[in-house]
């Protein structure tokens, strides 16, 4: 964590040695994202954050009312970024480039591991679920629904498609095996998938 | 639990009070589906089990090594008949039916909370993880892999349709909701995904 001490000499008392409040916060995050990776979420506690942050317990706590809340700012401010949707230009180009982008995040960075940890905690921790959905799926999908709406209005597929349904056939099937490990998700299923899903938005299946 | 005490003519000692061992069994199962229904998998334990089912905990832990494949097992002795194939002569019907039981099934029952709870628990217990996989997955997918053969049989859809892809196009979106929690997974949602997923497989996109 780097300090920086700011002297000023303005009316407002600065504190020597006190680094500022989004420094602290950043520096906990960074620490909280790398034992989630390390360790995954069961095994990742508070106090762990706090020593490797260099804080105090009630610095986090201040910020962090539980471990789930923690997890997932952390998981969020590490992986939100690397699913960014992409315009290509066609609906299978979007859709490929957004399945692919996923496959790669949860198989070539410690990003598979954080997020199957909090979906399980998910389960049995109602504010973590409610926070799940508010800050990860629900703005990931917003991201996501523009590339169909913009093949709606390309004339791609027909007015009326639903959306919600396109989603979760692209992103089911990656779920799906990754929670339950029946079969890695392979190039060729994204292939596959993108084919189905781009074909039934086409013949409007899914109005 | 019933006990039944047989008085036998022949040299095989019987002890009087006893239960035979598939009646330990059956009572342990039945105690255990009951409890992770009314309370779910984190709060459920081997000592209430054990109380219930009016058996001791060695007598358990003879059967099953841990919590989670007593889960398992009482999970599978409840639903798993639920979930079978039925065959109605199209894959359109099929599919239908058999997504439409998931769905009955998960919400009209307490299999949805089991289900969640069983999954969750597998993302950190790499036992339950595989037998898991072994006995539920496994087995729910080579019952469901049929209706898909027969389709290819009956030339409805191409030789070479990905058995794999089209069961995850089928199921990942319900899971995906189920687990994700963005939205409830309705009649209308049925319809929709078993039309894409049946106009992919005869496309031959998913080949």
């Amino acid at each position: 964590m780097v300090v920086v001490v700011s002297f000023s000499s303005d009316s407002e008392p600065i504190k020597r040695g006190r680094p500022r409040s989004e420094e602290v916060e950043r520096a906990i995050l960074k620490a909280a994202a790398a034992l989630l990776e390390e360790r995954g979420f069961r095994a990742f506690t508070i106090g762990e954050v706090a020593l490797r942050a260099k804080v105090g317990k009630p610095s986090i706590y201040r910020r962090w009312p539980s471990k789930g809340t923690l997890a997932l700012d952390a998981f969020l401010s590490e992986y939100l970024q690397l699913l960014s949707p992409v315009n290509t230009g066609t609906l299978e180009g979007d859709l490929s480039a957004s399945l692919t982008a996923w496959v790669q995040a949860v198989e070539g960075t410690p990003m598979g591991r954080s997020l199957v940890g909090l979906i399980a905690e998910a389960q049995s921790d109602r504010d973590l679920a409610m926070s799940w959905r508010e800050r990860f799926v629900t703005t990931a999908r917003s991201q996501h629904r523009l590339t169909i709406e913009r093949a709606i209005a390309r004339g791609e597929i027909p007015s009326g498609s639903d959306v919600d349904v396109l989603m979760d056939l692209l992103y089911g099937p990656a779920y799906h095996r990754l929670l339950n490990g029946h079969l890695p998700f392979s190039e060729a299923s994204v292939h596959e998938v993108v084919a189905v899903v781009v074909a039934g938005a086409k013949s409007g299946d899914a109005v």
